[in-house]
């Protein structure tokens, strides 16, 4: 009989989702979920009349691909990913293809790709990002791992990932974890954007009492220019929507306690390992935990204060602009550190990232889709080796026009007593780097005199230590 | 023969200093150093005609410590530390007391703890802070492990650590892990305190033109107060120090990298996992990185402006006071984080820490020693439950008094074009703390918008999911 041409194992909603994409592209389909009822239920339902087929066993369903075979994997990250590829493991043949679709951590993926490679198996960790929907009608997606692997795939991904324009939201990123790793990085700045976003919500609230309808002006505005991205087209629509219930503003009946799943911790906790200064994302992380500490805060608002009465004097159209301005070079610095973090992985690791081709695929599909990553991609075409984002021509332009706007934006949140820890590490993060001198020679100082951990001078090589008593 | 009362494996200076400690307060002692040739140069000048003896193997060195047997490891955590307690078990006696004093990661301790108590060995993880000087002399002890086995080694330990007033700097911490733990969270407060006199110390230069002399002067003002600490005096004698080959400041030919061994990398990370905000000591370690970058810095200096030439026009002394305010109410948040992390890890690993008393023995030996730990102390007499530092009635005050000068300080860094990312840290964490709304609602919009991630309302119980398409 005829087999199928590509397998999809777990079918919660991403799996069905992504089944339905790739069969909705002419590919024929084969299924298979631990749980055999669910795996019916689908068939008798979305799947009903589609070239979707499934099998109870997991030798049956192998069985049933053609060779070399390609299996999508999505099912939950960690234990459950390692448990299928054992039980998938004995039936499959040198040359075959798993692919990990799951929210995987980018070292679990190069372990597994080490160990099936010697097994002659090919595995790929493919970050999968645009949520249920992407998943659905097409995703961006960022697949590591053999090359060779990637080819045989690749016409596949390429027909169920989203499109821009003409392209596909999808490149061969690179060997073993590159793939997982840079959806990572996807999504710790993904907790940036959103954070900086809030903050910049909360200045026009706070300080300029807006109300949602005004603040949904000011988004559906700000979306027509650079800011141009999904995250602020959402946005400006969240403070149109009301609530059935009692006919406020939906925004105004949610509670303030941010979750999480975690991903955007493993982006900074790497950063930490890594030795990459990735501030703003880290303060998007803990300004969540802090939101969750709503107890605690409801507590400390009846005991600590903040500052005296202040009413803005200003004019009310001009720090409108320059928070939009704030946004825009807040956000470039953040891409400048995630970026500055895939080249530190990528020399780390050996991946040979492509930078802007990175940046391509996020232009379509996932949640930080936007129109700057186009300017991204033009920086690394203009110099694929660019030490940092800020430093190419067109982001330099920015942030010179617009530091004067993070500036004052600061100031204005500070003197107001917002607490804007993502603007503040924003500006941080720019004079620091801009910056030939900082003090860290007294931190030198320091650690000699108490550790005699020695120290670089500025007029001669080598290291040196001082009697400092 | 007489038995020796206690051993120290590992002679590097940590280690030779710690036995001269200990023999210094009258108790006998036996060394052992896998490399003899240190062990017999150790005996043959530190050592001699002290009451330390030396064997050449382990067998030998364990059979003349008296029982239950008392060995402090000093050698460099990790692997030497598994190898040494490898070659030291078959010698080993039920109830034996092993001490890691070395730079270890709580989780390491954890795991040891637990596999030599099957055994009926007892493993006691000590942090020593102080570095050489103090392990000689008088260093801070954060001995966490069996009760029982702490009570044994007590009177040794309260001999050897620091002083202050009549209380030795050690206390029992809590069970395994928890001495390594607290010693981790000790460093990162120290990264943060290293940061904030940086930030303070290049406001003074940048923004007053203030020399070495000045500088001098300043900090020696400052450490007559509330800040009076350790950190701030050296800082005073720093200044002071002039280079013998140039006749400079030494401060002023010393290259400004800062270099780190990663324990403010594992505070920051720990946090990550905990869900606490930790965000100065964080900032603190990622502005360690960037400094390190100072080759990137010097080419960015080229490329990237700062703000238009600003003459700053208030008053001197006022600017110099605010900074003073700035720098303590920034120390007490970050030391509120830091305590913070200790209560969640004590929750989460049952330690039952004493947060009191863990101030206390940090008032002497170590470098975070500082009189307003004595302040902590109190807070956490008055209300041992004490949810965050910044509640408790003095600290309250403070903040209160303070955030005005703190406010100030970051305006004025912002306006100047000098980073504070420590100081801005320190009023975001105070302005979201006390902040009974924050912007998380939108947050929570968007991932519920673009993930159906759920979100709870302020008006009633419940998860809740909206269609916002």
């Amino acid at each position: 009989m005829l087999k199928q041409q590509i397998g999809v194992i777990g079918l919660a909603v991403m799996g069905k989702n992504l089944a339905l994409n790739i069969e909705s592209r002419g590919y024929s389909v084969a299924v298979y979920n631990r749980t055999f009822s669910k795996t019916e239920d689908f068939l008798a339902n979305e799947a009903k009349g589609k070239n979707i087929v499934s099998r109870k066993t997991i030798e049956a369903f192998v069985n049933v691909l053609e060779k070399p075979r390609k299996i999508i994997l999505m099912v939950k990250a960690g234990f459950a990913t390692d448990a299928t590829i054992e039980s998938l493991h004995p039936y499959l043949d040198q040359g075959d293809v798993l692919i990990d679709g799951g929210n995987t951590l980018y070292e679990d993926t190069l372990g597994r790709n080490e160990k099936l490679d010697k097994t002659g198996i090919h595995f790929i960790g493919m970050g999968v990002s645009g949520g249920e929907e992407g998943a659905l009608n097409g995703p961006s997606l960022m697949p590591g791992g053999q090359r060779e692997a990637y080819d045989l795939v690749e016409p596949i991904l390429g027909a169920i990932a989203a499109k821009v324009d003409a392209d596909s939201c999808v490149t061969y990123i690179g060997p073993n974890g590159a793939g997982h790793f840079v959806k990572m990085v996807h999504n710790g700045i993904e907790y940036g954007d959103m954070q900086l976003i809030a903050e910049a919500y909360f200045i026009l609230k706070c300080v300029l009492g807006m109300n949602t309808d005004e603040l949904h002006e000011v988004f559906t505005e700000w979306n027509k220019g650079e800011l141009d991205s999904y995250l602020i087209e959402i946005t400006a629509n969240i403070f149109k929507k009301k609530d059935d219930q009692t006919g406020k503003s939906l925004i105004d009946v949610i509670l303030d306690k941010a979750g999480q799943k975690g991903t955007g911790k493993w982006t900074s906790k790497n950063a930490l390992d890594l030795g990459v200064p990735l501030p703003l994302i880290t303060e998007s992380v803990f300004a969540r935990f802090i939101s969750s500490q709503k107890e605690e805060r409801i507590l400390a608002s009846r005991i600590l204060s903040g500052p005296k009465e202040v009413k803005y004097k200003g004019d009310r159209n001009q720090l409108i602009e320059a928070i939009r301005r704030a946004l825009y070079m807040s956000k470039i610095t953040s891409y400048a550190q995630g970026f500055a973090q895939m080249r530190a992985a990528s020399d780390e690791y050996n991946w040979d990232l492509k930078y802007g081709d990175i940046a391509m695929i996020w232009r379509g599909g996932c949640i930080i889709r936007a129109q700057f990553l186009q300017k991204i991609k033009e920086a690394f075409d203009l110099e694929p080796k660019l030490d940092n984002l800020m430093l190419d021509p067109y982001f330099k332009a920015i942030l010179e026009n617009y530091q004067s706007a993070l500036r004052e934006v600061v100031v204005v949140a500070v003197e107001h007593g917002i607490a804007v820890p993502a603007f503040a590490s924003a500006i941080a993060y720019y004079d620091s780097y801009r910056s030939k001198d900082l003090p860290a020679n007294l931190i030198q100082a320091q650690r000699d005199y108490f550790g005699a951990h020695t120290y670089e001078r500025i007029d001669k090589e080598g290291v040196f230590h001082s009697d400092w008593f």
